[in-house]
């Protein structure tokens, strides 16, 4: 795709109603957006926040040039001076939005725009989508590591990614996700996610036999070479060729760090299969790599019957989250401001009740425990609510508002964080690393029960009295 | 993303290979590989074929910068010489393809790479990416059109797509499946598909109210206006004002052109009802368009309980593919020339049978009965066998021997075209439009046995003699 920016990957929607907005004189009317969800992919407990990173760079480069301009006149619909207002335009507004790498749950803004309606329309797909897709595979990633338990785990899918970003992209949120690596040389070069990688079944077959093959990658990489082995026979061939030329190309140079890869068959089996055979000769350095369609129920599985793979391969599954392949992130107007500079809360009913919105300009509260430091719920509070956590407090669950907590001995931490202020960045992007341990950091923060596969503990985002209330008058005035 | 040219999209193992295939002298050697599918989605009878033309900007593309020298430099194993071949590396070799929008089946090559060594493994991730990602949403959106039965569908998944790619060029294949539009502009102003919308919830919640919402938005867009009838309550609230200011915006100006938009609720009741709403009220050319979470399965209940649907807008289910978001494209060796010019057939054996690959280099014919015009199997033969179809022909079932079948009325059509030779680009893409209706063409000549959503008839992709009789000399080889 010949675009660098992305102005233009927009819903045709987005530019009738900005026209619309111009002509009518709502340029300049500040609204609030909010960027929430209202389910976990794979009904899980919890989502992680990513794709932060590529929104700002979005933001930051935002514009249309002659081109897009050209192309919107052919249109026909489009004022005259809305298109010149286009030629000039930039985003002046702010962005509020949780850092990469936080546990998130349903229902809470994970950022927040506020910016004159246009500004604010204009950016909503490219928003939603960039949000919508890290999370989704900083997510599955995050499932797929837990479930690996320790060993590592390495993303390998771009062949089966769905399109050219959701490769590249997709393994840098697979990395705040936990994964360790990945096999985009890409990803690597633009991002500083390590990139890793040996051998197909094609360089196997390129020589005249896999004993020829293996040695001469031995020869050109002797330190820690993995080979594949399940070209023509794993157990027949594959691994006794593999410990042929590991004794007669590594051992002699006193290095002892090697791997093997199984990528078909019965990975249970084989794996230990070869592992017994790889003991037996005296290389117990040396690891085993598994891959083949993996996610994290088979690796739980193959955990289970003791398959002795100390890095799991993890392709298809993982980068396009094929078990649950959408994040539903929605972009929804909680507020504008009127003439007074007033911020008047709006609200989107449904008659699906679970699809009407939380209004408002609002800050998210965390609360952990001051104990066990772990996190015991979220708060949703208006803009001007400030929570002091030297003080006891009462939070209630909005569905089930008898459901009350009393908290004294917590901390309490916003997590939305100022992005943009008037246009102009105020945040720095932590390095990938830095995301990734700060991931590793906070989902140690949750109750185990939260991340269970199956059936997860709800963990709880409550409604401040004061936003409760103004969501039940708002939802009053409609029901009229 | 901040690049334009894809060389570095790349799994890493492909560089490990290449600089392993420069020091080894085989970097002049010319080697084939296919690209092909073992399943089809959703357990579909066939698949279409997309995505081509994206593959061939990117190897039209395809070199090294600096910055990308400089990268593979730092990781300290790559050969010095090695470094400076990419530094001019420039794609030489010769390409086959079947063009896109035709039906494909598996097993059967989709493109065929012969090229040097290093060449023909260096682009295999984005090759296969890209034809994957896009035969994907093709086959899905082409499931959702024929579900829709001549009613129109519209793809509208960009904020749920996987990414910028799988947005814009999703958008693409979908049209190629049989999409009348997309919502994603940018797909338009790049590819030419018609893109389209017209308002949002927030444009409604803008306003004082639903009404002066849609009274501005008709007067500002008389021409054949689609309004959101669904903010606060469908039958209620939305239908009727759209009914008053269509009689007092439209009407006035003799247009009669209009429609409604529901995206929640129970489609089929609320369609009819509104449907009723606006014949009572004399508005029927006003259409009625669906959206919420669509797919084939859906559509199919919904228009057999007779909703009054005219146009689906099709989302995340459809750009994600969500019922099967994997499309398990493989790239591999088939052939290598030896040192004196001669293809030497490859195989790649395993344990599990449906994995072995059709080895050498071939060509596809696909056989049209001449009477009914339908066609009736294809065939795989080597690369220099021609068939003659004034001639009768038997073929017979590679998995059964015994099924044989004998053509006399047929006409034969070679599936695989030349794209590139020695590295020049010989083929221009058609035009989407173009591609679409031949798409639409090619499966009005499958039977509808294949079409089924369930079950579908296994279509035949035959072996001649000749390349059954080598794969089973190359299988008694492995055996041994």
């Amino acid at each position: 795709m010949k675009k660098e920016n992305m102005a233009m990957l927009c819903d045709f929607y987005e530019f009738t109603m900005s026209n619309g907005y111009f002509k009518n004189g709502f340029y300049k009317k500040n609204v609030y957006f909010d960027v929430f969800f209202r389910k976990v992919p794979d009904n899980g407990g919890f989502a992680i926040m990513a794709g932060l990173e590529q929104a700002i760079e979005y933001i930051r480069e935002l514009h249309f040039e002659d081109e897009d301009i050209e192309y919107l006149k052919s249109k026909g619909i489009f004022d005259e001076q809305f298109l010149e207002y286009l030629r000039n335009f930039k985003f002046s507004g702010d962005v509020y939005a949780i850092p990469e790498g936080t546990p998130i749950f349903p229902n809470e803004p994970v950022m927040t725009i506020k910016a004159p309606a246009i500004e604010a329309q204009l950016v909503e797909t490219f928003l939603l989508l960039t949000i919508n897709h890290q999370t989704l595979i900083a997510t599955k990633a995050n499932r797929i590591v837990r479930a690996a338990q320790g060993r590592a785990v390495l993303e390998f899918g771009s062949r089966r990614a769905q399109g050219a970003n959701a490769a590249v992209d997709g393994a840098r949120a697979a990395y705040i996700g936990g994964c360790k690596g990945t096999a985009c040389t890409l990803t690597d070069e633009l991002y500083g996610v390590p990139a890793g990688g040996t051998m197909a079944h094609s360089w196997v077959q390129m020589f005249n036999s896999e004993y020829d093959a293996f040695k001469t990658y031995c020869e050109m990489y002797p330190d820690n070479p993995t080979l594949l082995v399940d070209t023509y026979n794993t157990l027949k061939s594959g691994v006794p060729n593999a410990i042929k030329v590991f004794k007669e190309v590594l051992l002699p140079q006193g290095k002892t760090k090697c791997a093997i890869r199984l990528d078909s068959g019965d990975i249970s089996y084989l794996s230990k299969k070869a592992r017994k055979m790889l003991d037996d000769a005296g290389l117990t350095e040396c690891t085993i790599t598994a891959s083949n369609a993996l996610d994290e129920y088979l690796i739980r599985d193959l955990m289970m019957q003791g398959a002795q793979v100390d890095t799991f391969g993890v392709g298809e599954r993982l980068i396009t989250s094929s078990s649950s392949p959408v994040f539903g992130g929605v972009y929804k107007l909680v507020a504008v401001e009127n003439d007074g500079g007033e911020i008047v809360p709006k609200i989107k009913v449904s008659e699906n009740t679970t699809k009407i919105t939380n209004p408002h300009f609002k800050k998210v509260y965390r609360y952990f425990d001051k104990d066990s430091g772990k996190a015991i719920a979220d708060e949703l509070c208006i803009y001007d609510e400030v929570v002091d956590d030297s003080k006891p407090r009462t939070i209630f669950d909005p569905n089930a508002v008898w459901k009350t907590k009393m908290l004294d001995n917590y901390t309490a931490k916003e997590l939305l964080v100022p992005i943009f202020k008037n246009g102009k960045c105020v945040y720095e992007s932590p390095s990938i690393e830095e995301i990734a341990t700060y991931c590793r950091e906070q989902i140690d923060l949750l109750w185990d029960e939260v991340k269970r596969f199956e059936n997860p503990h709800n963990y709880y985002v409550d409604l401040s009295k004061k936003l409760y209330d103004i969501k039940a008058l708002l939802l009053n005035i409609y029901e009229k």
